[in-house]
């Protein structure tokens, strides 16, 4: 260990609110278990809040813009000149998050650490540039180990912000041409897999395609064969959006905001995060399963059971945007039903349900 | 068939809406495709509501109550007092079904068709007792005729209502102790089945309880071995609130209110009227996979494909409120999202994607 901020210590869920929180599911008036996950979800979120009754009122929503050098390698079926255009529609409102932000009431933070077709200033995107883009990981590193420890910083950044606005809880999102294929690359590091299982369509590509970005996946792993702890897989293999949110997942963890990942992209991050600090495994909610080929995969590795599988692969946290009512509607449910004595209702006439 | 009104044609989706919403979908600043299910559910909504951009702001929740003769053959967990206590929990906003209509400021509709245990004149409850039970229909057939027809009619007229608030949605739930065995009984004899598939835990049965219950369901379906079209099913393996929510979902499909369907019971009652009358299916969208036993095998029927999956068994309409918030980001998502052209955004450069 280190001591680099990264390194430091996870809060700790409290195991007492926890407690309080399944007691009271037992006493509301239903059968108990019958609410299912939004049983569990209210536990948790109780547990990570500190709080028999957990809220999910203020939601933020942090979506990181980057490009990546192994775009040159014609992994994915949109230009490269996409990114800067896409950051451009968050911040004029009309992209998918950016609906479903207005949609949820919660706070939209537009994060652009460095597009090759640079959208230059623009109302509601922070300007947090790094680089045009990453360096293409079939040659280069994707990060020097500056730009590596600005990216953390800079997501760690924007959870500092989260918590000064009262947030329950936090979102991380992305955008950026050919960062699936970035992601799938790291997450085979990370996993010890080959490219097989864990490089899809990303955006749109068909089988053809799909076979060319494993080979330029199999080429980077090659490449960067050396590096074997996960903080030098994600310099290498990386790139700035994926570096940000991996910060972001660990600040989030060692300042008590529960996060809810997103799809493929952030579940690498996610995985990234706590192969670097394992506590943040504790605070991570996960929203939905991804049509993305390996996501299954990972969620796996991490445990997680989503709440979602309507078949999105979009990116931009919209998954997770869209799993925000399921939380509202387990905290409403948990906090706002009756108890059988205070309803007059019978319980179970049967020992043990 | 004859002259009743629950033979009458249903309305037809309307196809150059659900046209224009494919074809606006595809122009949408998002890879074809990449929000999945959601995608579907706007085009779908769009041919309900014949509108190219539907919308989702009026919601209508209708909760149909009664009690079951069966009941008196120990197959729940739980009380049949308890059918009066909920119908009283219902009114005063204890229930989980009230903090959910609430939470997404729907309008909950409590039918009262008849309790063992009344509770009276309840503000916020309609009362529409039909007798105080159904009959146990191990001896006799749930419902006489008349009562069968006072059952679908109060059902059609809570359609009614919501249409005169302008409701674009309409959900139908239940509370009857004992109706999973109904329900039960009447899929085993809408799908020509034994109980071993279809009988479940209901409120949390054990093993021996589950066992039980599905003996019971074989005497019933051998007492009413001659009760072949699906009405007839309806009334001799039936109850008020399973023909109420058949009624109902009849109805709303005849005056074009697209129906959101909840769990276990309210997909029985689908069922039923979809094989009354083959038209209701278009206009029925599905909320979730109960972890009821047997839901699967009646979604495989109705060849539908539910949004969520939590492992929910409370009814009440639960699940299909929790899906709510699904249907609303899927039109606003639908409605709000920039086109390419309209946001400079650069199209796929792959053919076919």
């Amino acid at each position: 260990m280190t001591n680099e901020w990264w390194t430091q210590p996870c809060a700790s869920p409290d195991a007492a609110s926890a407690s309080a929180a399944c007691a009271r599911q037992r006493n509301l008036t239903k059968p108990p278990g019958s609410l299912g996950q939004l049983e569990d979800l209210a536990v948790r979120l109780a547990s990570l809040q500190a709080s028999e009754c957990p809220k999910l009122e203020r939601v933020w929503i942090s979506v990181f813009a980057a490009d990546h050098g192994v775009a040159e390698e014609g992994v994915s079926a949109f230009p490269q000149a996409v990114t800067g255009e896409m950051v451009r529609n968050f911040g004029t409102g009309g992209a998918a998050i950016s609906v479903l932000a207005r949609s949820l009431g919660a706070t939209l933070d537009v994060v652009n650490l460095g597009t090759v077709n640079d959208p230059g200033e623009i109302p509601g995107v922070l300007r947090a540039v790094i680089a045009p883009s990453s360096g293409n990981l079939c040659h280069v590193p994707a990060m020097t180990r500056a730009q590596l420890e600005t990216a953390l910083g800079t997501g760690a950044s924007r959870v500092e912000q989260a918590l000064e606005s009262g947030a329950d809880l936090f979102i991380g999102g992305e955008m950026g041409i050919a960062n699936t294929t970035v992601a799938s690359a790291l997450a085979c590091a990370l996993l010890d897999e080959g490219p097989g299982l864990l490089a899809g369509a990303g955006t749109g590509l068909d089988e053809a395609g799909v076979a060319h970005k494993a080979a330029v996946i199999a080429r980077a792993l090659q490449r960067h064969a050396d590096a074997t702890d996960a903080l030098e897989q994600l310099r290498c293999l990386g790139g700035f959006e994926i570096a940000a949110l991996t910060g972001a997942f660990i600040a989030a963890a060692q300042s008590r905001v529960p996060v809810l990942v997103d799809g493929f992209i952030t579940t690498v991050a996610a995985l990234a995060a706590v192969r670097i600090n394992p506590g943040v495994r504790d605070w991570l909610l996960f929203a939905h399963r991804s049509q993305e080929r390996g996501h299954a995969r990972l969620l796996d590795a991490l445990q997680a059971r989503p709440l979602l599988d309507l078949g999105m692969r979009l990116g931009e946290a919209s998954g997770a945007a869209v799993a925000v009512p399921l939380l509202r509607l387990a905290c409403a449910l948990h906090g706002g039903m009756a108890t059988f004595a205070q309803a007059g209702v019978s319980t179970s006439t049967r020992a043990g349900v």
